[in-house]
């Protein structure tokens, strides 16, 4: 198997794993770093290979439109492409256009839409995105799926969600057809690994294609979808999407003790877009295994830092002369070396130099939280552990003006 | 002695020495990478480190205004602020208030000015300049100028450049008077070392002053300010100020040969404010140590890349699918990951990581030059190395539409 995953221990619902792909291994639970054009904002991949940041996502809507899947594929792929050898993901652009909102029309067939950048049509249907996701080469390739509003009522939720296990098969058929017409003979992990080879022009990429599990916030359709769209292959990990787009926490937390009860144990579970420090440990404790959220980066270039006593907005005058770091238990090398008075300043400043510290610090804050959680589950004490980093976290949530 | 200055080989006018500060030893000749606000920007102080960048600079008038000289000095200074524990050296704010125009009144006492921040009313005088170069505490301060219009008529040159050697002599006064006042006994630099001990609340900086030599494009006045200044006193360095402003470049290497021939043999020279490749190289080869300018990291984040045959536009749409890195003979870390197609996307995507790439290769590209001219003085192979440099410099140079 050119992708395993394996459980290492586990403390109730929580687990701890070791997720291979062909391009390394992922150590669960995991956050994963938001490359959404194929760079994580204001960082470079040396940067995260050194806070141990292990897998990076990108977005097909995104480089789809620009620079095109088809440059990507003609330098390398995006691991090439990014600078970035370690395992990749690539989400299927369903949430994007979703976002589109006004500017997209859904159909069975797929969805058509206009650029976000310049307003030209474009047409998305599962077979269209696979063939882009291949172009791409990320190990791990989303299926397209049907995104709604968190809030829908369930004949919306129900709709969307059987039309996204529709196109979950009409994906997998695409995959099976594009495979088909790869070079030489042998199963087709043989032939891919044949043609990744120096003399192949093009690499041809090893990937595995998650299914997205829909439903809202109806517990009876995340059910029925994790029993369907188990029916319909031996799928490699599962998705969890359209959560965090506008429901409440408690509903998000209630779906994600329906979801793990539903899914198989020995397949990494990936909750799509959650990423405040908070969801993260919510999550591990309900059997999530991997999570990506722009917030860290988002957040990062507007001043706002995490530390575990909350967040701190890092432009307040209070910090002026404050000689010490952002968080004082961070190993982090903006922790390390700088001042909250430097980085108040670099940012008043309107210093480039800012916007990259704090977005490191805030992607180490969850890629070291997640660390953490880590070796709490194996060492038996994660249960103890997440009940008080979360009061801690709770009790003192600094005010972000 | 604290501050010395080694020559280890020399190549008619050009010199490949050893510029030895409290904080550190650099080889010349060589390019300071200037922090204005203390940060280079787009850059961390560890990448400087990492391609060789030995020194750098930061500016007194901005970092009077922002954050303030006291916050920085309560913090440690700048080194620690900046969390750079090489050589420093700080500019005097004179071709800052200069570069004011209307916003600012010369007096014989100082200079009143307008904040660029926010319209604010400030005076620098030689005394006050001295004041906030030691709160900020760099290695090598440079004396308050009266900086003037590189094609300044005679009169003006000489009124200009006069007052800026009375200037120097309050600097200097100055400077001792804030001496006496420091704690200890000893001759000065005995109590200042002494005093930048762990006991100490703040640091007291060991520093060395640098007069300024101006005199315009006007060759008796260079000659006439080099042999009044050494007169003043027994400087470890000397400025070369007022070039690279509006002059010609036959003007501005015809004062380097003067002042070439004036100044003492066995002290550093920098020359300020020049900074692009064709003019290190010339510079080299009439005699300069050490040069600072804003071009690299101001051309980085303007998608302008140095290269070995002339400069390129990284936003050329020609660069769309090149999958060769910037400069093929570069060795900085941008070259040795990336093509010039992601650098492209990066810059039309507006991605933050785009400016990283270009002005750290651009940096790289200057103190690389210095590099390799000083290995060339030092192996006896610089007078043709710069030629054959220089021709094919200026024999393609790439339109910057």
């Amino acid at each position: 198997m050119t992708f395993t995953f394996d459980r290492v221990a586990s403390s109730g619902a929580a687990r701890a794993g070791v997720f291979t792909t062909p391009h390394g291994r992922v150590d669960t639970p995991a956050f994963m770093a938001v490359g959404t054009v194929a760079t994580v904002k204001a960082l470079d991949p040396i940067e995260l290979e050194a806070i141990g940041c292990q897998v990076i996502l990108a977005n097909t809507y995104h480089l789809h439109l620009r620079p095109g899947d088809e440059i990507v594929r003609s330098l390398g792929g995006v691991h090439r492409f990014m600078g970035w050898n370690g395992p990749m993901l690539t989400d299927s652009g369903g949430f994007q256009v979703f976002s589109l909102e006004s500017l997209r029309t859904v159909s069975e067939d797929g969805v058509e839409f206009r650029s976000h950048i310049d307003g030209s049509r474009h047409r998305f249907t599962p077979e269209s995105v696979i063939q882009i996701e291949r172009n791409l080469g990320a190990d791990v390739i989303m299926q397209f799926d049907h995104v709604i509003p968190g809030q829908s009522v369930e004949v919306e939720a129900r709709d969307a969600s059987e039309r996204s296990i529709r196109w979950l098969v009409r994906c997998n058929a695409e995959l099976e057809r594009i495979s088909q017409r790869e070079p030489g003979t042998g199963n087709r992990e043989q032939r891919l690994l044949r043609s990744t080879g120096p003399d192949s022009p093009f690499p041809v990429p090893v990937q595995t294609l998650f299914p997205i599990v829909q439903g809202g916030i109806h517990a009876n359709l995340r059910r029925e979808a994790s029993r369907v769209i188990q029916a319909e292959g031996d799928w490699l990990g599962y998705g969890i999407g359209g959560l965090s787009v506008g429901e409440s926490k408690p509903d998000m937390y209630a779906m994600l003790d329906v979801v793990n009860e539903e899914l198989p144990h020995d397949r990494p579970r990936y909750l799509m877009g959650v990423g405040f420090p908070e969801d993260l440990v919510e999550g591990v404790r309900r059997g999530v295994d991997l999570f990506d959220c722009v917030a860290p980066t988002r957040m990062g270039r507007n001043g706002t830092a995490f530390t575990s006593d909350g967040r701190v907005n890092v432009r307040r005058s209070e910090l002026r002369a404050d000689a010490r770091p952002l968080d004082e238990t961070c190993e982090c090398s903006t922790c390390k070396r700088f001042s909250r008075a430097y980085i108040r300043h670099l940012f008043v400043a309107d210093e480039i130099l800012g916007l990259r510290l704090v977005s490191l610090h805030n992607v180490h804050f969850l890629v070291a939280l997640m660390r953490r959680a880590r070796a709490a589950i194996i060492d038996g004490s994660f249960d103890a552990w997440s009940r008080d980093w979360l009061a801690r976290y709770h009790s003192r949530p600094t005010p972000v003006p």
